[in-house]
């Protein structure tokens, strides 16, 4: 697809999970040797995935995993606890296995891209990373957009295409992670335009900033708001043109096209909800085709997880990014599939599943 | 060994955890590729396995599970939603493979023992349930004492026998399950005497009870605790003999056997964790040996988590027992292990590890 005339794609519509086979999944829950309801989200995650997968007998036997880097122009203005090089040097620990979601992806015989959205620095050639150089990161969203309308939708882009590259291969579930030094501040942003709140409710530490690096922090979010008001007008794509990333704009390209071809999503922790977010306020069809992972330390991860009326399987603490919560929520969903799939009925069993 | 020269087994010092390797992994995980602390508890759970283990690679390559079974007098008072005979049924459950902590065994390759401390019924032969029938089920602790202390005593030496075998095939964790129709109240009388606390704040709905009937069973608690108040004195051992059961006391005995040998522990739910509060109180070391695997939605759970200053790794609502929720934290574990272990460091991977 080109960009241009594709100004519109995330309207239209999504797929429609299976009902049959959700009511089946329900009925069958109901017969497994256990009091009932008692392996709880356990129960409701197979039962979702079940539907969405219309399977009875759900998996996440391919979980695909994507994660989006880009840099961000915010940066200048000394919001993070470490330098922006770093964003690079992950994108090569990523794809030579060292990084955490590498290991994830090992574990779980996950199915690895690495897609640099607009890092800044040298041309480089890393074997297992995808580059695509929109921007050299964003501009300073303190003192103009971070993208234009035209490289937001390229960077919404590459997440599209990654959602028809795992559909076409077959992955049973959909992760987005990401990388960018910075990035929580450019999520935190979004947000704020998104909840019509302001900074000091949704800005958290990120990756570790001190105390008064984090008031700072909230006092530049305050500043951006002010700037980009007229110009967003509670218009979620302009808020994301406005204060977003490339990366946070791949990932709602991402989650938006899983939904429409009907591959689940299992969300992450803060940046990617905001994502997830976007994608639901652009399409609220979306929302039905996502899982939730991990409730991350992240300031502003619970109040987003509310409005998206969310209950993740994980509360970790995690604060690493990387769709690191996402991906060690898989071991609980695939044994979640496995209960579903490989559990006695009373009947089977000749178990009395009558309550006295 | 023979119960009656085995009346003081328990205070026999426990093993002592490897303070060096600990200091290795706490230095490993700070010089992995990843903001400090950002893996928050799957960081700790690694340096705490490497740490009982005595072993900078921690694993859990062998995980050990036994359910213990065991009937329960006080159900002549009416205070479970399910009849007595699931007890007996389930145990063939566990053997056939139905049952969710059969799934939970093959999805992470566990030795899963069956031991079936004394269930009421008939003798029976079931392939893969090891019977032991010390009493067809407790007496009724409303009437009378659940347990002379000779039964108490045999039906701790069927844990401390199960340690010792886990121990001898080299397992790498140890977990301990339940199954008692009924055993939910013997649990929490168990623990209104630990705490020194009225049924009101340790009782639960079990398996799923209505409001009548729970109202009944936190009766029936507060008329044990009355009864048996003079010959408890605050002893424990006492308190599990007054309103215990036989699987409450193995576990009890396989935890503190399990700490000598220096083999971890991963405590399960609100039964579970009741023993491992006896265990600690007759052997305060035991606590060191032990992670805990998850908070259920029995109410008093999160009570005696905070008595033994314990911080589950899931919160997943379940309220199954069996060992069900420990079980299920296993996957999380392996995960933490793999992290740690497969990381690249900082240099490994030329990454800026210092903040700015």
């Amino acid at each position: 697809m080109t960009t241009l005339n594709a100004v519109y794609w995330w309207n239209e519509a999504c797929a429609v999970p299976n009902q049959t086979i959700k009511q089946q999944a329900e009925d069958r829950q109901g017969q497994l040797t256990k009091p009932t309801g008692s392996l709880s989200i356990l129960e409701r995650v197979a039962v979702q995935l079940a539907s969405l997968q219309a399977n009875a007998k759900p998996n996440v036997d391919q979980p695909w995993i994507t994660i989006f880097a880009g840099d961000h122009g915010v940066m200048a203005e000394n919001i993070s606890a470490y330098p922006q090089a770093v964003t690079r040097q992950m994108l090569q620990n990523f794809a030579t296995g060292g990084a955490c979601i590498s290991v994830i992806a090992r574990e779980y015989a996950a199915n690895l891209q690495v897609i640099d959205c607009g890092s800044v620095g040298e041309v480089y050639d890393y074997v297992g990373v995808e580059r695509h150089c929109i921007i050299e990161g964003t501009a300073n969203f303190v003192k103009q957009v971070a993208m234009t309308e035209a490289q937001c939708l390229q960077a919404m882009s590459l997440g599209f295409d990654s959602a028809n590259q795992a559909f076409a291969q077959k992955a049973s579930v959909y992760i987005a992670g990401e990388m960018g030094i910075g990035n929580t501040c450019s999520a935190s942003a979004v947000a704020c335009f998104l909840l019509n709140e302001p900074a000091e409710q949704l800005t958290g530490v990120g990756t570790g900033i001190r105390e008064e690096q984090l008031i700072h922090k909230k006092n530049i979010i305050n500043q951006a708001i002010q700037l980009h008001q007229d110009y967003v007008q509670q218009n979620a794509f302009k808020a994301l043109c406005a204060v977003g990333g490339l990366e946070i704009a791949a990932m709602t390209g991402a989650y938006i096209r899983s939904a429409q071809l009907g591959l689940p999503i299992i969300v992450d922790g803060f940046i990617s909800t905001v994502s997830a977010l976007l994608a639901v306020r652009l399409n609220p069809e979306v929302r039905q085709w996502m899982l939730f992972g991990h409730q991350s330390a992240e300031y502003g991860h619970r109040r987003l997880l509310q409005e998206l009326d969310a209950d993740p399987l994980l509360k970790l603490d995690l604060r690493l990014g990387e769709g690191s919560g996402a991906g060690a929520s898989l071991g609980l969903i695939k044994l979640a599939c496995s209960l579903h799939n490989q559990m006695a009925t009373f009947a089977e069993a000749a178990v009395i599943g009558e309550k006295v």
